[in-house]
């Protein structure tokens, strides 16, 4: 499982279980090989005629790694591998991917409910371990206007739905970058632009928000609730998965786009907006208030990201990485562990969809840690005590102490 | 010539033939040192007093890899290197290294006319190889601008020159990331915009086309013709070499730039606006169309523009190098098989000016992606079957496909 | 010292004395534990409950290399490093580790006087080499503001006093760029604007000068300067190192956000607007004038900065890392040699309050250099003479041509 030989402790500190801080659901059902591929690629579109997404790095990573969980050899080709997960049935082949990924606890964003995903509870079971939710705001926001009459309801509603979902949660969670770009006005939004905004959203509820006032004021509310429940408030930053993103989006992008490409399409992919540096004078804003900010899957500008984790004391960078950019994973930990404090990284699998992304995710991680560590030791530019204390740190240790798990 | 060993089949497939779909003519003529100084260089000036570029990645390539074409041990002095190309003659010298590229088939841009670079047939009869042509639509433009006398006739012109250079071709190019930026605005303009900007245009057609209304106009008409003909379109991304510019920018940047700086050096140089990034919104508009979109030499951008590659099936991102950036090639190739679909790269050396530009970028490609092929062998992350097969696709298959050869 | 084995003449070249053509005084008392930690880390605020500073990159390299200075074992626990540190006290600290950098120049930044910290005569004195002050345009500009009562005598005062310190300096440097971002207007500013500046600037002299005119013009005459006495000017790009910043920020920086977070921190901290390619446009206006233009620690810009010096005869990239960046040494190094000429490439520390930063930042320079070279040595792309003339050049012969040492 891990490509190279390291010491003892080393060995047990990257086989030891992990904290996936930050996950989503995975389908509960069988997949037809276009619903499979569209859940390992990138753009959410079938692939052009005469191609697959099985072409892709994490069609052949699937193939490689994944394949033996289900009792075939090594690169089996994808009719293969898509006969024998039907024949194993979802169920199975879900319990067998989450529970080899070896990890210790889940923290779930359920998104919008979808009851063909797995909820917090149902991947713990699969996966063998506990598991516990994230509270995506702007999916309270959604569920808020859609039965809210007039703008007042609707904050008072906002407060108390985010109060309460907090109350069950160890984390929050915001998509407000692809929603508008992370370069945030620190500012809290003034009440009679807030009450303006909301008027105007509920006047067309089912639209996907987008206006600047109104997804400050609600991350402020979220940051509110976070900072009186001691939870952190983790963002969405770099180009992701298609799987993190506002369930909205990916459906209709293009035409979408035509309508709100310079707030939204365009920061989304094009993803110049998605660079998690545009968050320092957010950051700086919030840093006397002592909420921890997690930076999501920020590649590729893990860089900029890693250096925010080293620059404010309450900000913290994701380590892992999700499908489609798996294979990116042992550049990005080097650059990772030649940049941010070991205590500010965590990993996270970004698993959605597909039980397999949980499982590479997971098993992509150790690998990347692994090799990174092997050539540090190697170097003796590292001691064998603080490789195997950072492998444990990264890997859970940091996790445990900042959700409190 | 590959730097590592490899099963027989992956071996012969990075030693097939190559499609180059991106390059230009080069110099019949001998070359001066200071002449063939500068076309190995970044800036198109002179080295500064007391150094030479020669000290550079491409100045060092030049001497390892091409000296043996010329009957030189490798890293000859430049001086026993240019005395040597004097002594062969620029017809035997392009003859050798194009040859030596091991290429089946040229796709030139040739640009605006200049007699002294070879033109698209005789790169073919030089390299032994197959040539077609690259509709380079700004050029087309200028030419068009240099007789029309009213709007009118100028935008008749346009579409029918378009239309009638485009029967011979087999991609149309555009050049208009340098000219105004690569952030474009992807609604087609209004017909009474484009009639005014026609109409300032031709006040003033010797100076370079800067306006973005023509510009985009200029670039739908590009794409309907291509759509027409089931042609790609490749756009100018990235830094580019010297050679892949508008002709008329690099003599006189500087005074240049005091006028459009924001629109126009600063983006050339600086860099930061030839993200491919910025073509999102643009490539969303374009999705339905179909028109494949191919993003040349995004170097440094190219995780970026792999990303795009995974999100759009339409969208293609080059995976060669042009001098001066060719030493990039080994990570810039791990970048890209860590995250475009293996069915969306594309090699081009970017060969310009000089024929060894066309000879590094075949030797380097093939250097790189066998360097990166063997880690994944080794791993056994990758099946020599698959590594086999990817090569055949990005060294030829996907370029046969998209361009039809 | 060195990672790799080497030919003799590379192994020597290496071991060189370098110029280190930026660093900045060291702390010259005893240190307290929570005062060293500040001064590893990116951010200038202690590490978040339970973690340590320590357990960063800058941590592990400081125990691993500077240890054995002070007669330790590698990897000797911090509490064991400062106790020792102690001991030995500050000025033989600073001996052991500004000797052991291996450094025959200094050329020193003192910033604003400070007596807490060794001046360029000082630095010279404990680490046995010569040493040469920069002046930093920003700080003399501070002294003015503080004195002057109305706007000529300032900008009088302000001309004086740079050909004055000019006079005994081998270089000027500016930190416009963390105050107003690097994307500079070319054009000088206008007498009558910058009249009305300084009226501005005289009202409100403590406050840090953030207003682009001033700036601009305080630039032009630090440019004008240099001209006349062919000294260069360093530019502050990338995101640096704490100790690099203006020395009124880190203190105060979110409430300073709060006011000028767009211009300031922003820039400062985000570190997208620290980005050298937004000096494209500047560095063309001043191509004709031939004053050489320096990118200080471009990382994680280095790409960015390697093609401007590429693109650029007299634009140079600085190849040194200063803490907390110095883990990206070897990576860095590595994408330098791919893109900037080997003529244009220099070394420095950054050093700055800890005598440690100087001795790390020639270690890891020299170590990165090595492995860079050897990788190219053995895969013959270099010849054992180019890579000992290379690393002549960067150590110190290409800061000895262009500082004229």
């Amino acid at each position: 499982m891990l490509p190279v030989d390291l010491p003892g402790t080393v060995r047990d500190a990257l086989l030891a279980p992990l904290v996936d801080h930050h996950c989503h659901g995975v389908r509960r059902d069988d997949l037809s090989r276009a619903g499979f591929e569209l859940l390992i690629s990138a753009g959410g579109v079938p692939a052009p005629p005469g191609t697959t997404h099985f072409d892709t790095p994490s069609g052949v990573a699937v193939r490689r790694w994944c394949a033996p969980l289900l009792d075939l050899e090594p690169h089996a080709p994808p009719a293969v591998y898509l006969a024998r997960r039907a024949e194993l049935g979802a169920g199975e082949v879900n319990r067998r991917l989450l529970a080899g990924a070896g990890v210790v606890a889940f923290l779930v964003d359920s998104g919008r409910e979808d009851a063909g995903l797995l909820n917090a509870a149902e991947m713990g079971r699969h996966g063998g371990a506990a598991a516990d939710e994230l509270v995506r705001i702007e999916e309270i926001e959604r569920d808020v206007a859609a039965t809210a009459q007039i703008a007042v309801d609707y904050l008072d509603s906002l407060g108390e739905e985010l109060a309460g979902r907090a109350a069950r949660a160890v984390g929050v969670k915001t998509v407000i970058g692809p929603l508008c770009g992370l370069d945030l006005d620190p500012a809290r939004p003034a009440r009679g632009a807030v009450i303006a905004a909301a008027n105007r959203r509920l006047a067309d509820p089912k639209e996907p928000l987008t206006d600047p006032v109104l997804l400050s004021y609600l991350l402020w509310s979220g940051i509110d609730v976070a900072r009186e429940r001691g939870l952190p408030v983790q963002f969405h930053t770099g180009y992701g998965a298609p799987g993190t993103l506002p369930d909205h989006l990916p459906d209709h992008l293009p035409d979408h786009w035509a309508d709100h490409g310079a707030d939204h399409g365009a920061n989304l992919w094009a993803g110049r907006r998605a660079d998690p540096a545009g968050l320092g004078r957010f950051a700086a804003a919030l840093q006397p208030l002592g909420v921890p900010m997690i930076l999501l899957h920020p590649y590729p500008f893990h860089r900029q990201a890693a250096h925010l984790a080293g620059a404010f004391p309450h900000v913290y960078v994701d380590a892992g990485l999700a499908l489609p950019h798996l294979g990116a994973g042992a550049r990005v930990m080097d650059e990772l562990l030649e940049l941010a404090p070991f205590h500010k990284q965590l990993f996270s699998s970004g698993c959605h969809g597909l039980a397999e992304s949980g499982y590479l995710g997971a098993l992509s991680f150790r690998r990347a840690l692994a090799a990174a560590l092997a050539t540090r030791l190697d170097s003796g530019e590292w001691s064998t005590a603080d490789a195997a204390r950072v492998a444990h740190m990264i890997g859970s240790g940091n996790a445990r102490r900042i959700y409190r798990l």
